[in-house]
C-alpha cells in the first residue's frame, strides 16, 4: 500500500507517519518510484506499536526508539527481545541511592522476589530497571511509613504472577517472531491503565460492600429488599 | 510540636510546610504566639499523605486539594469520603466523546462490570472517574486492534477485586476516621506503581519460564542441575 492508504488503514496522518520515518520508528518502504514507497502488513503493525508506546503509553520518541531496536533485534531469543524491549520502557524515578530507606527497600524487595521465586521470577532481574521501579515504590511507602510488610507485598506478587501467565497466553495467540514481541510491548503498556482502573473499581466496590449504609447498597440476592433510594 | 520539629519529623522543609499551609493542604496549627503555632499528630499523618499524594503520585496541588476536601467531609460516611477522596485522584485521559470506538469500550467495560457484580462492582460506579479511565483504557486497545474480549478482561477484574478485599484488610488496621481514609486514599496511590513493577518482573519470570533457552534457566529444584553461565 501506499503512504496515504497506510495513513487511512493506522488513523495515523501521514505528516505523523513521515515523522515517525525520519526518527527511525518506522522502516523505511520498499521504494517504487522516486516519490513513491510502498508498505506492507508489517508497518501497519509497527505503526500501531508505535501509537501503544508514543500516543496512549506517553513513551518519549526517544525511548520509543530503543524499544523497537529491541524488538528487532534479531541476535536475541525471543525471552531476550521482550525483556529487552520491556527494560527500555520508562520506569518512574530511579531509587535514590547511598540512602538507608533504599537499603531497607532493596531488602524487602529482594525478600519478596525470593519467596515469589517458586512462581519463576527470574535471575538476572535484581539490577534490571522493574526490579529499580519496585525498589522505588516500596522506598516510598517506607519513606511515608505506610504499611510494606511481605505479607502485605505477597498477595501482590502472587496475582501479578497469575496475570502473567494470563499475558502470555494471550500473546502466544500471535504469531512468534516480531508479530508476537511487538503484541507483548504493547499489551504490557496499554494494560498497565486497565489494570489500574479495575483496581480503583475494585476498591469502590469492596467499600461499599462493607461500608455503605444498609440503603445504599445493591440488592445482595433475590431475597433482599431491592436498594432505595435514600442517601443517594 | 513547633514548625522545627514537624519538619524534622517529617523530612519536609520548612519552607514546602508552609506552602502546604497557605495552600490549604494543612490544616493550620494553634497558635500560641503572634509568630508561632503548634502542630500535633494530625497534621504529621496529614503531611504523608500530601507527600503521596504530590510528591510521589504527581498529584497537582489543586487537585490534592480536593481530595483533601473529600477526606475531610464529615458529612460523609467512610464509604462516601473514600469514594470521593478516590474519585477526585486524577484519572488520566477522558474518554473521547461520541466516538464509535468509544461506545463499544463503554459497552465493554459496562459487560465487565455486570460480570464481575458478584464480587460487588458497585452501583453509581458507571459515571465515576474510575470507569471513565476504564473505558478509556478500552478504547485505546479496541482502537489499536490489541485484544480486548470479556475472556481477557475478566481475570484481570477478579485479580483487582481480590486485591481489594486485601487493601481494606490493611486499611482497617487504621483507627476508624481520618486517619482510615487517609490512609486509604494513600494506599491507592502508593501501591500503584508496586503492582505495576511486580507485573514487569513476572512477566519477565514467566517470559524466562516459557522461552528462556534451557541453559539461561535458573534450576528448578534440587534435583536440576546448575544453571550454566552460557547466554548471560
Amino acid at each position: 500500500m501506499r503512504l496515504a492508504e497506510l495513513s487511512r488503514r493506522s488513523g495515523v496522518s501521514a505528516a505523523t507517519i513521515k515523522y515517525y520515518l525520519r526518527e527511525g520508528l518506522l522502516p523505511p518502504g520498499e521504494r517504487v518510484t522516486a516519490t513513491q514507497a510502498e508498505y506492507g502488513a508489517e508497518h501497519l503493525r509497527r505503526l500501531r506499536l508505535v501509537r501503544a508506546l508514543v500516543q496512549v503509553g506517553g513513551v518519549p520518541v526517544a525511548r520509543a526508539r530503543e524499544v523497537l531496536r529491541a524488538v528487532d533485534d534479531a541476535g536475541q531469543d525471543r525471552h531476550g527481545r521482550l525483556g529487552a524491549a520491556v527494560w527500555a520502557l520508562p520506569h518512574g524515578p530511579e531509587p535514590e541511592e547511598d540512602d538507608p530507606v533504599t537499603a531497607l527497600a532493596r531488602e524487602r524487595a529482594a525478600e519478596l522476589t525470593a519467596r515469589l521465586g517458586g512462581s519463576g521470577h527470574g535471575e538476572g532481574q535484581a539490577e534490571g530497571p522493574p526490579h529499580r521501579m519496585l525498589v522505588s515504590a516500596l522506598a516510598a511507602l517506607l519513606r511515608l511509613g505506610y504499611p510494606c510488610e511481605l505479607e502485605q507485598l505477597l498477595p501482590y506478587g502472587e496475582l501479578a504472577a497469575r496475570l502473567a501467565v494470563h499475558d502470555l497466553d494471550v500473546i502466544e495467540r500471535y504469531e512468534p517472531g516480531n508479530a508476537q514481541v511487538e503484541a507483548a510491548v504493547a499489551l504490557t503498556v496499554l494494560y498497565e491503565p486497565v489494570l489500574l482502573a479495575l483496581r480503583r473499581l475494585a476498591h469502590a466496590a469492596e467499600s461499599e460492600r462493607r461500608y455503605a449504609a444498609p440503603e445504599r447498597r445493591p440488592p445482595a440476592g433475590p431475597v433482599s429488599p431491592a436498594a432505595g433510594e435514600a442517601g443517594r
